[in-house]
């Protein structure tokens, strides 16, 4: 028996929570032993949960607990987040988390503590989601030389442009549009200036090449210029606008991040790739060109 | 120093050895030590390549050089290769397969014995080629129950019906430009008539349920009798015709898998996947729809 805690409770801590109790059976039979939610952090309350009698307030409950094995951190942000990964960390708990923001600036750091008290700090959902992306680039590819990374990072701003060139929405209807549906936070500058994009395409070229890339040195550009007639000329040309996180290796052996928009040939598996989906190609010059494709985010379709 | 040898030096088994020797040092550097390749076993006499010094013809050196960790197998079929992996296995060497008929009819037997032997018996390789399909479905999806897979498995079918959908071009032209490509081979049939996708959806569909799912017990239909009216016919409304591997969870907890030319709809990202790019759909209940797109086979395209 395997026990773990989750910290955080919001669309990403509950959906796991619930493919944990609803996918059990499954998951042991795969892991050869169960998994119990032994707690859930939040400050709020939630009686009508099936876990109802799991949650705690006090982070220091879960850190004490030798019992538990993974701390799974679903905050956001780097404040709190930070702190208690850390902690847990040092408490020599095994970390996982979604937070690309925490590892893009401070994962150095984080997997500096996992690896000093021998524990793993694994992010695999911090870039596109549910698509398994980093362990094949990282492992399965560890056979290629990475050229070039281009990814449709950000499902919001896919989204966006999707409405804009479908539909012939104005960026500031689909972006309207995009918040009343809950795919757009109330202030969407992380998105729309591409800096969502930028964190995960830092995480993907420090993967990709062991080489630090911070977002501090990535130029972003985001989408809220583009009008209707940039994408209508493009379309007219046989290109759709995504905006990509972009990294390659240049021949000097360094490494070239950044994100912007972009004019992808229709012929490219990049340009079908619509709504709030992510995709990301990656360049080896063993495998060649590899997608992986799938929903950035979201709430998991349980349960059947 | 990790010591390897290849087994076959064809397309596969060259290609494998390039890659070793291209990409030593950026392996090298992910694995914390090098690989050598010590020997590559084959009939033939390469007095050109730059590991002439390393061929042997003799199985048994192989088998009996304590050094030798890892073997690589690339010989192809079901006789030679399965008794050189079965030594290799009982020999407490891990073995790394493509062989895709070997692993769908003797997998079971052949992880028994590498499961008793302590040993990893390990075939990425044998579906959707470079794409890493295998370790995300079974590692990284873990805590998914899988629902369906469908994926485009076979790059020479997919060549033919390209050029079916995109030239005009009828069944036996497109047969024969795929042939004269080196795309397909002399004796084609087990491509165009869907056993060899039929092996892979074995493979994939044992990995995702963990139910033995025997070629013998899989309804293959390949593409010989469609015809242009076919493919003209399913354009005309909004459909590509495409050969799937197809596997899905049934209520009962049983898995039903077939192969059979599918009306794919323009709005499946399977859709747009031509030539010999192989792609494979993954549904989970937790991730939903997942997507893996790359080439299926042929040389790497090394060196940079």
């Amino acid at each position: 028996m395997a026990k773990i805690a989750i910290m955080g409770h919001g669309t990403l801590g509950s959906g796991l929570a619930e493919v944990a109790r609803v996918n059990r059976e499954s998951i042991a039979s795969k892991l050869g032993e169960e998994v119990e939610v032994k707690y859930i952090l939040d400050i709020r309350e939630f009686p009508d949960s099936p876990y109802a009698d799991r949650f705690v307030k006090d982070f220091s409950v879960i850190e004490n607990d030798p019992e538990v094995e993974v701390v799974v951190e679903t905050i956001g942000g780097t404040k709190v987040a930070q702190e208690f990964t850390r902690r847990a960390l040092l408490a020599g708990k095994h970390v996982v988390t979604a937070n690309k923001e925490l590892v893009a600036t401070y994962g150095k750091d984080l997997l500096a503590i996992a690896a000093e008290k021998n524990v793993n700090y694994l992010f695999e959902a911090s870039v596109g989601g549910a698509i398994p992306l980093l362990r094949p680039l990282f492992q399965c590819m560890a056979g290629n030389q990475i050229e070039e990374i281009a990814g449709i990072l950000n499902g919001t701003t896919n989204y966006i442009l999707t409405r804009m060139v479908q539909d012939g929405a104005s960026f500031a209807d689909a972006l309207k549009e995009a918040q009343a549906k809950g795919y757009a936070e109330a202030d969407p500058t992380a998105d729309v200036e591409g800096i969502d994009a930028g964190r995960k395409i830092c995480i993907l070229s420090n993967l990709a090449w062991g080489k630090e890339v911070a977002p501090a040195n990535v130029r972003m550009v985001g989408i809220s210029a583009l009008d209707l007639k940039d994408v209508d000329i493009a379309a007219s040309a046989g290109y759709r606008v995504k905006l990509l996180g972009h990294a390659m290796r240049m021949a000097d052996g360094k490494v070239a991040a950044y994100v912007a928009p972009h004019l992808v040939p229709e012929s490219s598996p990049l340009s079908t790739v619509d709504d709030v989906f992510n995709a990301c190609l990656i360049r080896g010059n063993a495998a060649d060109e590899v997608m992986f494709y799938g929903r950035g985010a979201g709430s998991p379709p349980l349960p059947r």
